[in-house]
């Protein structure tokens, strides 16, 4: 669980959590203004608009308490779902760290640093 | 003090400590493989090769550790000094975060993710 000044909330569907978020400062001092964040869905659920529903609550709470901007520091590339959400919801991708993540079927795969300000 | 599988070393100058390194695995589990590292060096020995030294020696631990790469995850952009270090010594600018330090003279600036194979 993110400790204050984060937090980590759920996504409730039908009386069963369907995915978390947990969000915070990325850096704390004087990198303490860019926000982060990290999810979970449940991957009996996917593609059913949790992870919208988390990066839409995500951003909203950013706002409300005063981030100028979010960074993800690890979207994989290969989850092109993800990648693609992200951008959707204004994140773009600021650089890809090459063969950074050891994908169960892919391999060794990128991961995007992505950003958007707020 | 980083813990283990990390570890954290000091270099000394006249039996003075001028910096330190801390250095580990960027991420657990599948990203484990790609190393990251911070450093400090005194203030008043800037210039003096510290930070060369320390760098060095964090490539090399690297590599006996079995890491495959390293990833400094925020590089001040306006710390030049810094920045060419790293560039001399094999690493360079995968992307810049924008606004993401509030520097003390400067105001906002960007910073760095720097990366390199081992």
């Amino acid at each position: 669980m993110e400790e204050p000044p984060g937090q980590t909330v759920v996504a409730e569907s039908d009386g069963v959590i369907a995915g978390s978020a947990k969000m915070g400062p990325n850096r704390p001092g004087r990198g303490s203004h860019v926000a982060t964040a990290s999810f979970l869905v449940d991957p009996a659920r996917q593609g059913q608009g949790t992870g919208r529903a988390l990066g839409e609550y995500v951003l909203d709470w950013c706002r409300r308490e005063g981030f100028t901007s979010i960074q993800f520091n690890a979207v994989v590339e290969s989850n092109a779902p993800a990648v693609h959400l992200w951008q959707s919801l204004g994140f773009r991708i600021i650089g890809t760290v090459p063969e950074s993540f050891d994908h169960p079927r892919h391999g060794l795969v990128g991961m995007h640093v992505m950003f958007r300000y707020l």
